[in-house]
């Protein structure tokens, strides 16, 4: 099978290890005449850029995007983006008994199960610069999302117990868990620090909240614009729930209190609450939708744990080296990425969907 | 776009509106060969029919499946499947201000503004009554799965603040809102009966397990079948959240409790907890999936609320008739449905993912 | 596998065996908006209707097709369109040793090499009765292409040795071949009642001219609109070739000859021949597109014919009953209507070639 | 829309315009476990590199490729393989009218209507040189199918006017225009050079033979292996028809010389000839399949030709550079590997077609 595309009408591929020679995405379906360069793929690669904090890996990738196709003088011109990323550091070193155990939380059981062998250098495919890929493709959809008028606000909400009290979306760039909430930030620091100390990981929960959403996106059965987005938020690797606007406190509540009643504002009709989340019965209905995805804590922790190797036998494993105490802060990029997909996605398959609307395309 | 058909290898097209002639489902890639008859998938729909208590509408539905294909001498052919269901009551009838209304909760708006117009009678495209086609499907992929020895335990996990206390499988059938609790499915019921005189509603979870599936199935990147499940679920109407394992939970917890250590018991590799809900990497590990949907309220109350009309006329609207107080007991069987679909897919996808495989198929 | 399905954008599933209780097709990605009654689809089926002359069989097929879902006041709603017709005789009779027997040039072989037995009453699947479905979905493809101007011709071009002369689009329904010519319609007529005599039958060619064809529909790579159409023709039970502009002879012209030059005649740029059959690169040029489609002798002769039975023993095979001694008159609007699927497939995939249009929707 | 990519099962995207930087591939759904390394793909490539004859372009294209991903240890791991080949000579040069005029038979003017602009270096997406991903992914599905006993014999049948007139398949390799025909071959020379002369361009046909194919690969109605072959074969630049067995000569033809008919040979059931071209009702009938490709002459001629610019202005366009008398040697590994494209994913897809072989596989 072939599970590494992503999208109907705005298609993308990825492809690549994390120990192999490069990652690589390819776009299509672009539109023509985007105004597209190299930075604009950067900005959004940089902000999933290890080393950025004591809370992510030390790592050095630098991570520097080539476009390889589909631009030309500056603008998209219909024709599939490639878009490269070299693997730095590739020497071929001794993985020792990685190469034969199963690491509590990874793959690597799986693949072995599934593929009879595995790539056992780093995380291969299930590795977190697979979404490499995905930001960069994240990145060129959210500048077409953003030509007509749909913007993005990602951010942590929690980290283990620390949830945000206040939210300033000014704070998200200020502070190294990109919370929108900078005293909260603070106090999820001094947890981080508690878990390195205690060779552990935390998990935590990413807010998506998109604005400028015209109604009428999305389908009403299986590609329900709500159903789309969570396939491809919890496609991410860590992500354990996805919910929609109120989500999981939908179900404690009542008739009378979750549905959002309309009202007309100034000639325009609108919905006075959102605990639906800006989707009806899959279609997007024009106020922001709220997305909230729960992580994982980081499985590689620098214990030692308890597994078993490839033969069946049960040791101690400790895995060396540095690994970020928590995915979230670098997560939250992806999460938009692939919100951003789903969108676009959903923003090209809506133009058919009236006889008006493609009469009036044709017979312009 | 073309909304109404889900999975690639295991394919369902469903059809009809709550108040047209009929509904229906077409099932294409069936493998020939399964014994299938319409008891089969009467069984099935029985589960979501109305009428079974007083916390499902009262509706005469009597939902009769007919096979119109596909089947020859008791066998799937390999053709595809056509399953009708007609509707019983299609009086033309006054439909009121509902015809001009917004209903608050439902997909009236949105439609409208995608389509330009809408069927208003009843849900149209985005009423329950769409899942009986889903439900048909999903009785046969669960005859398939049960070939291969999974098994599915779905049952309500909560309405309102009711939570259950206990787990005896035994249980479920035996009670109005299938819970392996009969002491919680009282006090569930006791708390209908209050939301039903407050002219209110209610939401609740459901939960999903299955054994029996074989390690390996689901891809690594897009297709994981935890993102191919999340979408499958999230496509039911009423679903606000959908979450594997432990679900927003692993955000607040540690690695070191979180990571599902490995032991070899009786010569088996064997997960000690299963924090992970039966999937690593988007990939089946041998124990049982898990998997929580949380299902909104009933957004039709018979409380009067405030909304608007098409034309943005603010007015009060009272919806008659009776209504389910809670749709979950009915979504029981959809929501495994659709996990069996999500399910079956992934089976025959990965029937090619070594060459070791491909080999003996051919080769024998 | 899943092969009843055709189209992205819109979409259509077929069902139904020649021998069930129904056969029909569910068309899904309609806009909504479009007028549409069952008159629409009728006479499209009746362009296919079995005895209309001497050389169609003589069964009596009402084929009325009736339409379950999608149409809301004469409209279509966006929903999925679900069409059925029912099959009026199914009484179970003998079907002696058609049920053992490998009719030589269908598919009973194959069938049972794949599935490993079949439906042996008629055709199943591979009946030339499944292409009900397409048709009925054809009509509706044709009658949105009609609103954005395209317009097709479709006719028998030859019958065995008997080739067209002229071209006189009136005689095409003039004529029980529906060739353009009334002479060789003549001529051909006379050569099907020496092959009746013979007890044998013929094949013959079929073309089909589009015109008002807007240019830019098709993609440049793998979806290129020739490609495309081919597919869609030479999935039709009998094709053996498709042909696009001078199709074969292209093989022995040379460049000059064969490339069509370019002139601006009024303000507008146009080709001066078409040899590419109006397609270049894959993509529609605005002039008409041509495509000729090769249809083998009707396999079912009454002549006694060499063949085995299941288990491998030889055996005589004579086919009882009225069978058409030419499929290709029959043919002529189903291989119209797999242009129009195809055609309606790209014209609403085209709509998000550039972000001016994407801009321009959405800005509005 | 997004038509860069081929193939369900075993899925490919290729990517790069001729006078980019690079061009590639990405194949997915390659089982794990196949042996690969990049000689058996540079020896697939090098059958269409040019220079190799007085008939195809002198320039030098070293087109080496470099696997990216996907292959660990020699062996394929199930991730997607990506696959790049450097453009060796991208020097900015002057295009002179070639940036505003339209060249006949190029897709210059199409591309300038579907997109509003072009990249008028080179042919863009619409060169011959997006091929190179085609046959390095053909490469690999051709190692698969082989290791399943499929073969493929595939050569030039007709260049211009001549055509072959033996079949001696130890021929194909000793003559550049890979003719299994000597004799014939030294004739289209002797024609190509006269081509050559008048500044002209030929045309020519190619047949694949392909053996060794189990029986019931391919679908009944949509997904006929016919059909899936039609698209591949059609999706190549300069194909203008596609032939499956007897192709057009089955339209002359009659049901009795047409059948083939049944016969038990050694206690196999064998069909005693091959009209149909391998295939019966779509589906795969174990004798061998034989398709037929019509290829236009090179549009690129170096005589003046009558055009028009972007602007409409009517002008005389002169082609400079070396340019194929004819792409009928070169097209033959690209036919080739596009048919074994769809076959693979044919293979694949045939794996889930019965119970007993779901069951098979997973019960061991």
């Amino acid at each position: 099978m072939s599970g590494s595309t992503y999208g109907n009408y705005f298609r993308i591929t990825t492809w690549g290890e994390s120990h192999g020679k490069a990652l690589g995405v390819v776009i299509d379906g672009c539109p023509a005449g985007l105004h597209l360069e190299e930075q604009d793929i950067q900005s959004f690669l940089n902000r999933r850029r290890p080393g950025q904090s004591r809370y992510t890996t030390s790592r050095k990738e630098g991570d520097q995007a080539e476009i390889l196709s589909g631009v030309f003088e500056g603008k998209t011109t219909g024709a599939p983006i490639s878009i490269l990323v070299r693997n730095e550091d590739q020497r071929s070193r001794d993985y020792g008994n990685l190469a034969v155990c199963y690491r509590p939380g990874h793959a690597d059981y799986t693949f072995d199960q599934k593929y009879g062998f595995r790539d056992y250098r780093g995380g291969g495919r299930s590795s977190g610069r697979e979404t490499l890929g995905r930001v960069a493709a994240g990145a060129i959809a959210a500048k077409i999302l953003s030509a007509v008028g749909i913007r993005f606000c990602t951010y942590t909400a929690s980290i283990g117990p620390v949830h945000i009290q206040e939210f300033h979306p000014e704070d998200i760039p200020q502070n190294p868990v990109f919370m929108p909430d900078n005293a909260a930030a603070a106090k999820a620091a001094a947890y981080l620090e508690d878990c390195i100390k205690k060779q552990d990981s935390s998990g935590g929960t990413i807010v998506c909240e998109i604005t400028g959403v015209p109604a009428g996106l999305g389908d009403p059965v299986f590609e329900k614009l709500d159903a789309n987005l969570a396939k491809a938020v919890m496609s991410i690797g860590a992500v354990k729930a996805v919910e929609i606007g109120d989500g999981i406190r939908a179900a404690a509540s009542n008739g009378s209190a979750n549905n959002d009643r309309f009202r007309n504002i100034n000639g325009r009709i609108t919905k006075m609450t959102n605990h639906a989340g800006g989707i009806l019965g899959g279609i997007s209905d024009g106020s922001p939708i709220c997305l909230r995805a729960s992580i994982k804590p980081t499985p590689s922790i620098s214990r030692p744990q308890e597994t078993v190797t490839q033969t069946g036998e049960e040791t101690a494993l400790t895995i060396n080296g540095r690994h970020d105490p928590v995915i979230v802060p670098r997560a939250v990029v992806v999460v938009e990425s692939m919100c951003a997909l789903a969108l676009t996605d959903a923003l090209f398959s809506n133009m058919s969907a009236t006889m008006d609307s493609v009469a009036a395309f044709y017979n312009k």
